[in-house]
């Protein structure tokens, strides 16, 4: 709760047409085991967590045309799509990074909110997760 | 030692043309200090590391035309461009992993050595580092 917002490193988030075919190469050769199937529907995605031990791979798979990764992965081969950090105080970091009201919150895999980063450096989309407020 | 040859997530490497550009925004702005800043000779990048906690954020740049991250940065903006794991036997995990005799290990940042797997899914770059050998 110190000076910096954020804290570690949660997941690395690829993007995929169908999680079904994907996942069998991290969770059988890699060894990964998936801890989380599910959809969040705003984002309009199924995120499928892998457990690489102090870190999740999060294959994101459209479950809706209109969902920004099917957007992107219709420009895109699938492959990295972002990498996401956690922040104790989702509010007050995306007031700090963003610089404007928390109006880009959403709701985010396992329980959590989420909100992406307006800045891209290098191209990176960064996104952090925080606890549910509410 | 068991039957996982792939550890926890090392760091993620985003490729850029200039490094010192780069680390502001993750020093400052995220507030994740540089931990390491060094030239892999034989890849012939500088690897610049940023500890985000549990892993870090490392940032590649080519020092010569020929090294395989200036090749792909010809052909790709500036980006997401592997994502590292851990393995206690390197050597052991190359063989299970890429199948054949360990010829492609090289030594990486922060002591390490490293491979890359010959299998790239969903176009994911993944590098394994372990402990040097010899």
């Amino acid at each position: 709760m110190g000076t910096n917002t954020v804290g570690r490193l949660d997941h690395v988030g690829i993007a995929v047409h169908d999680a079904d075919a994907a996942i069998p190469y991290y969770r059988d050769v890699l060894g990964f085991a998936v801890v989380g199937d599910e959809i969040a529907a705003d984002p309009g995605v199924r995120l499928v967590y892998l457990d690489a031990g102090n870190a999740f791979i999060q294959l994101v798979q459209p479950v809706r045309d209109d969902a920004p990764v099917a957007l992107w992965l219709a420009s895109h081969p699938e492959g990295l799509h972002h990498v996401c950090f956690r922040s104790d105080d989702l509010g007050q970091c995306e007031r700090q990074l963003n610089g404007g009201p928390a109006s880009a919150i959403f709701r985010a895999g396992r329980g959590d909110d989420a909100f992406f980063l307006d800045e891209e450096p290098n191209n990176v989309k960064i996104e952090i997760v925080g606890p549910r407020a509410g």
